[in-house]
């Protein structure tokens, strides 16, 4: 796909190169997301970063990307006071809006209801979630995680991935996306690990299918990760359930700790989560005595987030071969450098 | 008026030359606000962003033209949290406040808050909108919207205008506002077409008909519509009635869509609107197949407010004569080049 | 205490000749924080400004110091949205977050959140404020202007002061860290001016005591504050109480207005008040007749906050000594300049 000006919608756009062509580019963003130098590539950009559903560390992300790039920040953190209640069209605020940045990245409850912006919208347009759609941000730093986690522990690549994906597959959307993106690859192995009437939708799981890739369900942890090379973990989510006691049925049935990572996993099984875990009792799908094994990929998952999100803004305002013209060192403290 | 450090809190305070002014500097704006250039003229000034109620788009709009100025902007969004809530002073906030800003942009729900602020500040304010009172710079944008609509269409000046104004002329702070600006110009010709409950206040008809003004009140549209140069349509102000079903006694009765238009305006006759529109069946007082149609101007008027907002910016803070000297080519992709 | 890197959670973390570099710092930030000169040595750097307690002014400070240094600030304003309401640790936050920013400031309402959420965070965080235990940032600015009012005023000194703090001793977190950091200094003599429920903990009392300060207490104004250096009002802090019927039996009992003052204080006695001071009739701790008279120093008050936290950023970011050597003049219009 040409990215230059293009909207990033659904994991659906992209053929295996795409994804290439943002991961080599996001590779090269890490120096300037671990402040090793600064770039002002996009000084003088303005991202209108609209989230019309709240959501801290996504919108933060987002934010935090293009000004590593240089650029300004314009934001909203909320539904209930958008002209969207008087009655406006959702392609009224689209052509307004976009009238006062380069670039949007969106956040909307309803299904569709990014596309349908950004078929009204005079520039980029960036989908951050669309209630239970997609979230393709999310799906590409989930498999960028996956593809520098592999490279580093052996030097394995994404064809041939066998991933363990637990918990409830039938409304964590980052799994449908993830799903869609594995697609793109060769010989992937799939073991969907869940609650009989939390499975993953048929339709993906056909999609996957139809693409080459072995799916196996479970419903069953320990004995289904034995020899995966990644456990993906997801949490109950208790929003888009009828009521917080129907929810509670389903918490806390495939927890991951580290007496069960040594008995069942291989000793370079990458542990990964979307995150938020849920560390309440209850639930507590990954106990925190796992935060000092090496193979929590967790936290680098959601720093990966930061590389990935530059790399999308930097090839749709085509920017991504003048990143380092326009940079310089660091003059401050770096405390990640020590 | 001298523009330099002055707060601009109301329509009133302009004289015909203080408008063009404005309206100069506004159109020099315009290959910056357009991302042809950049400018960093105002690199390290701080806008003090202070919406004490919510509105998205003028917030926006607000801060996106400091931010294509060069400048930072620090701001809030709501009421609730203030220290108002406290039992503080309206002076009190504006003293404090003003010693984090260069300038300030305050919204306030009640009539006279924002002068009142001003009483007390130390850097120029510029009135985000006060209530049913004040929002001078929405009425400023109309006025350079009608400006420049006129000039593109077969080089008709403002003297000279004949306009209609529809729909919820009592409530509409905007039509109050446009309405004492109109009264600058010669020869201006006011068509008043609304319910009978819902005309422009008395005082504002006066106000325009002792500066020269022609004003006709009509209760009926396609006949009041045949020979404007402007129809500038306006939604029920739903929030200022009593309740929905007031409201709704008044919605939806003025409606123009393509066909009225084809069949009762002048070919070039242009069709503003301070937006948002409703476009919910029962209201819907422009209708969508009118997207098509060249003359109309609501998308072109709501891009006019970062011009016209950057023009009082550059003017207050006396750097309209230096945007020139910080600039430089935009470096990423531009789609509205396209 | 070694600056670089370090979090800045409490005023105990302090020696005076810590207080000493901060305030050596700050002074050197005031022809930026007056916008005579602008600098740009942390362009690029990010201060992830979360506020998980709704605080405009101490927000819009922090954010704004941070500008002024040339740094962009990404931000929330809100607890209820957080992830920490899906079940997430605040330390899998901080791990998260500090991966989008070079600085955190971070408010929460819960008392030892901020030191919790900095054990895990890979950035710097400074201590906006966690419930009734810790502001460290406003001890500081309150302390920074007892020193500057007073070498302004007769070239006193801090060594020696003679300070009454009234109003709600009990709940004002001010006062408690101000009583710690004056315990650094010699010959302190406090009067604790508050109704009997209301006085100061214990604890703090015995902690000045034993750094050798002379604490008296007394529930009566005028006799008390004959012979103060400075007189530190504050307000009743309702949100603390368990009702407001419970809050009113102690609101505007010790009223200060420019009679009382003439009558009873010196004539180059400093008025101070941590802000918001509550003007309503039935409390009105400060009158607004003082607000002529040049010992009033709540604004001045409020202003070194900006140089303060702007102090605190370049301590511990490291660049102290590299403020002016990315500075320019100022391009526009000065307001406080006149």
């Amino acid at each position: 796909m040409n990215f230059t000006g293009a909207h990033i919608l659904s994991t659906n756009q992209f053929q295996r190169q795409d994804v290439e062509r943002i991961f080599a580019v996001a590779d090269e963003m890490e120096p300037y997301a671990l402040r090793k130098k600064v770039t002002r590539v996009l000084e003088g950009a303005i991202l209108g970063n609209m989230f019309f559903e709240a959501s801290t560390r996504t919108r933060v992300s987002f934010g935090s990307a293009f000004n590593l790039l240089g650029g300004e920040v314009r934001e909203t953190a909320g539904f209930e006071n958008s002209a969207l209640v008087k009655g406006e069209s959702l392609q009224d605020t689209a052509r307004i809006l976009s009238g006062f940045s380069d670039v949007i990245c969106m956040r909307h409850p309803v299904a569709g209801s990014v596309a349908d912006f950004a078929s009204a919208s005079r520039v980029p347009v960036l989908n951050g979630g669309d209630g239970a759609n997609e979230h393709p941000t999310q799906a590409l730093l989930d498999l960028y995680t996956i593809r520098r986690e592999l490279a580093g522990t052996g030097g394995r690549s994404i064809d041939g991935l066998k991933i363990a994906m637990i918990g409830d597959l039938r409304h964590g959307r980052t799994v449908h996306s993830l799903g869609r993106l594995l697609s793109l690859y060769d010989n992937i192995e799939v073991v969907l690990i869940s609650p009989e009437e939390l499975t993953l939708p048929p339709s993906i799981i056909e999609h996957m299918r139809s693409a080459g890739a072995k799916v196996s369900i479970s419903h069953e942890l320990t004995n289904s990760i034995r020899d995966v090379d990644i456990v993906y973990s997801t949490r109950i989510q208790e929003e888009r359930f009828t009521s917080k006691e129907d929810a509670d049925l389903y918490r806390g049935k495939f927890r991951l700790n580290q007496a069960i990572y040594t008995e069942f996993c291989q000793p370079n099984t990458v542990i990964m989560h979307p995150l938020p875990r849920d560390s309440r009792a209850d639930a507590n799908e990954l106990d925190s005595d796992l935060d000092d094994n090496p193979n929590l990929a967790i936290f680098r998952q959601a720093d990966n987030g930061v590389v990935v999100r530059m790399a999308l803004f930097a090839l749709v305002l085509d920017v991504a071969d003048k990143i380092h013209e326009f940079s310089y060192d660091v003059r401050w403290y770096n405390s990640r450098q020590v």
